[in-house]
């Protein structure tokens, strides 16, 4: 197992839904670096649960702890270790899924996997609960970021089946703090309207449903990343997968370059006043052969809609071997792709800045 | 840089399109394995270019010779090198190339990077050509995986916005082994048809067309995987985006989940009629929580279009630092999608192979 | 920066001398095993320091909370994380260090890395403190390896140039468990009152003496290991070069079969009275070609004396840059080889449980 | 299995001593680093077996091949692959010992892990022939380093008890190629003269001596590598046990430093001349805490007695099950540790250009 990822900067999480804390452990951050408490604050309020009826009714203070790796909010050079505790965790509520794995859960797959050894409750380590500390890790990894001049925002670019409006071609950092400010985060708010009144049909009717987030890195320079297998696709991809419920990431185009032709989705170059090599478009979502082009890096993921819902569902009763019918009970989320949108930002920025720290060490 | 993937089973390649081989070294096979040497050259074959209109006219053998870790056509349990001598390249070509970036290739990125000391001739490390030694490593994997009763089949699912019919709940080896025999790998004839003159149409217009590879896996069992970041999705995706012009990976209903309701996504468990549990549907493409569910694994990605177009396009001059047309020359394919098949196999069987190495060491 | 080992079974550890808490991470631990707390606590209680006026008076009490991994006393499947929160720290002891750096620690070398950014109070993510949850870590790992019939143990084979005797050819769990029980762990107690008498002469005059673990693991099984760069040796020494002070590792015979002949060096094969192939001497230490033989794993590493001494010693000001002295105060062991010695032993359980984890999985 | 090393500059061999050929790939090297062929092939030159009594009369002539990553010579950027065939096995020389494990090498061990399956003809994969394409890469490493002004060298230290001057505080490039120029690698002549007598007398005898060699960087500069885990010991060490019959690794004074007091240990820090930190002694061998001192690297590295000797030998029939008599047939050196030398060289340099390439990326 390996709930952890990078390379030069190596982020793991720990913890259970229902145990005693979550939290997240990262290695290779350069030393002296600030954390600004407020902002990252600020960032996690944005994934936090409880605050709305679009969310479970979990409710989590979501206040990291420090144990190591910073020193009067500045980062010592050894591995950071930030801890959230769990206070409002309600195990009788899953009681019965032991036996009946939950469609659309890992609960099945973990039984066969774990032979019924794991600590399932809540999810456990599936839970999305752990997106929590990724975000305290990605936080932290977003204001370094911004430090370099490389700005890392995300959307809720469609949830179920309404689409917001697309990133420009060079998304602002101005424009990333106003969609982060926003208790729905979307660039077009009459959108966002139509998103929040489908997602509340679909939760009334007991059920849940997807959407899609896109993320943007502006300020990245051109020529970081490696071809073939450890390019800034396979890095993001592999550790945006980590995610709970994320079923597809694509890149520029991404699955929409497969019906444009080349004429079309060729990226033209162009110098700008200044004699800097831009592109005229950004199909490529700013990587080429797994290399950044300096165009943002621009990319989607799809996110499934929440297993757990109300309406009863046809699984198996793993004791008796027989079939069963499951209500599942418990808070849950009609829709997560809104909460998600800081933790594919999280991890963006997380993967950036390795791949950062990897090529351009000038903080050793 | 790291080309190479895997953590038990580790496969490397190597090679430049215009050096004097491409190949690839394979870390942790179990020894005694058989390896079927025509059954090997006529998967290759799948891939291999110069068979037709719808190809790069570069005619290679593509026989590979293993230099290590196989004696008698039997793995010997050390690394494994085979390589395949490239015969027919053309160096001339490219001369220009090296001043003007052709848009949607990594040219531009690849300079920033190694400020024009990269041998990029042919697309250098960054060729197609890679895919050759990709195919000898994923054909051995295949033959094993195949007496584990693990099948890997893909098919051309669209191109140039055409689509193919799409694979069954449980498609079977039989189904695998019809396409994999097809000139034109898709599994209705018909839509094939429409596929190729759609090609060719963008071919006589100078221009190039993307498209859609889906790769499904029967047999491999439940409860292989691991959660959050090392689990099937996340070590699938890592790998398939080596492959040249992946733009987007997703998994069973990957995108499309994003606008179903957790009622119509999610898959009903089932008792079969020997206390099997199974799933009636496959949204999932067989991964939950990263982990195996026993139904088929399923994935797609997209492919962009070729970006050798012989249309004029729009660059600079690195030299001049100043706007420049350019028209690529030399012998591309109108693309590369059908010519992936093989690949996305190749791929999606190593990584597989890889987790059941880790996980089922019954070779050990 | 990567403050972790293993592939399996991946092991971090975080923190700082004087920050909140040091703790450990570990991942890959399979699920349902059982730690036994009273066993953990007596394995940690050997390391502690404070006990007598051979170590440290710094007196910390080092018990472990566990965070998660852990339900009810066993393993949950997921990352298991623990902590020992920081108790007795005394920073103010630390101040001059800062510029002037101390011979023979970590000083010098990290304010280089680092520009004087890391926090290095009281040796900082450096300190010997680390070893504590790493034998958190290894205390569960030990118990784990017990129940498959593989014991850890060690001893003090030399301090201050006085040796103890040898483990015997085959080490028994009864012996190991002796010497685990003793206040200073060695095999002949006469020898280590010698020991014992040289430590203190050594500490009253204001200076520090080093020494010598031999650790021996009885029960793993052969065929266990890989060739050439990932084998035993291999992975034991780069972690056992991770404890603190540790200067040389050796295998068997180690240094002394550089003045052997073939002939006397070599282990010959006998048939035993059951049809097992054993070995008459163990001069490999149980591993040939990176592969377990099947005879105990013998290794010895060299600890070099506490470079923490109470007698004035040449320095130089980082800030003035000119020649200083120094005289370090706070509180320091006058040998630390005898607290290493559970330390060794931790760290070589863990190597080998990722090991039989990675070969021998009928955990999973 | 993994026959590689390496994080950021990732080397791995591949090849069976009597298989087609032996190779070696590196990923990460930069980009247009220029290779002196004829200063490779004298590196290589002093590896090479048959060329006088101390060495195994087999002939080789141990020409590289360069496959890929190599242009003109000059590195391209991409992985390169480099070849040596092989041209003088003889296999029937093996036919007993597939039957008969011999003493001190792996066979044994080997058949148990792979059952028999492994090619171990003339030791396979394990096979001391495999040091050859390590020299390639690290011939080329070295060539890279020196142009950074760091210069590795090395000698045998002893062999067969008798033992050569060690290298002096800061070794100089001049005798580092004085050494490297000689039929036999020892500083002093007179000494060097002894061993070779001692090696010759055990030969007559049918017998084998080990050895040790000492290894020396000079100009690594201060700062690099990491506390803990991954640190300049913990990767070298790692990297130098998997040269073939390594049973010990040392820093500076290393098993020595165990007798030695705090007080004489210690090096003292002194500003010299230039107003630059100097160590007054190297007993660290130029490593605190994981981390570069500036001083220089010093290691040994303990090389038992070549285990093929020619008198007769205690072994087992493994398909008869009995006890049996062995007399290992075949070319075979009496000592390895001086042709050991630049392989020490090679892996030394190898590890140090990874953590110069991940720390000062000048290149990228």
């Amino acid at each position: 197992m390996s709930s952890e990822f990078g390379k030069t900067l190596i982020v793991g999480v720990f913890g259970e839904s229902h145990g005693r804390a979550v939290g997240v452990t990262i290695q290779g951050l350069p030393a002296g670096e600030a954390i600004d408490e407020a902002a990252l604050l600020a960032f996690l309020e944005r994934r936090r649960p409880g605050k709305n009826t679009l969310s479970t009714a979990r409710n989590e203070a979501d206040k990291p702890i420090f144990l190591s790796g910073v020193s009067e909010w500045k980062t010592t050079g050894g591995p950071l270790c930030a801890i959230i505790e769990n206070t409002d965790a309600r195990s009788q509520d899953y009681a019965e899924l032991l036996d009946k794995p939950r469609p659309g859960h890992a609960d099945y797959a973990a039984f066969v996997k774990w032979g019924g050894k794991a600590d399932l409750r809540g999810g456990g380590h599936f839970s999305g609960r752990l997106t929590a500390p990724i975000c305290v890790a990605g936080g932290v990894a977003g204001q370094i970021l911004a430090r370099k001049g490389i700005f890392v925002g995300a959307h809720l670019a469609a949830a179920a089946g309404v689409c917001d409006e697309p990133f420009p071609l060079v998304p602002s950092r101005k424009l990333f703090e106003e969609v982060a400010a926003k208790a729905f985060p979307v660039i077009n708010d009459a959108l966002g309207d139509d998103m929040q009144r489908a997602i509340l049909a679909a939760s009334r009717e007991g059920d849940s449903v997807g959407g899609v987030v896109e993320c943007a890195a502006a300020g990245f320079p051109a020529g970081l990343g490696e071809p073939m297998f450890d390019g800034l696709e396979n890095r993001l991809s592999a550790a945006l997968f980590g995610i709970p419920a994320v079923k597809g990431v694509e890149f520029g185009a991404g699955f929409g370059a497969a019906v444009l032709r080349g004429s079309e989705n060729n990226d033209p170059y162009r110098m700008d006043g200044d004699g800097r090599v831009t592109l005229k478009t950004n199909h490529a979502g700013g990587i080429l052969g797994g290399i950044s082009t300096g165009a943002p890096i621009v990319l989607r993921v799809a996110m499934k809609p929440t297993p757990s819902i109300s309406k009863p569902q046809q699984t198996v009763s793993l004791s008796k071997r027989e079939n069963a019918e499951l209500v599942v009970k418990g808070r849950h989320d009609p829709c997560v792709a809104h909460r998600a949108v800081p933790v594919v930002e999280a991890v963006t920025a997380l993967v950036l800045l390795d791949i950062l720290l990897e090529e351009r060490q000038e903080w050793n």
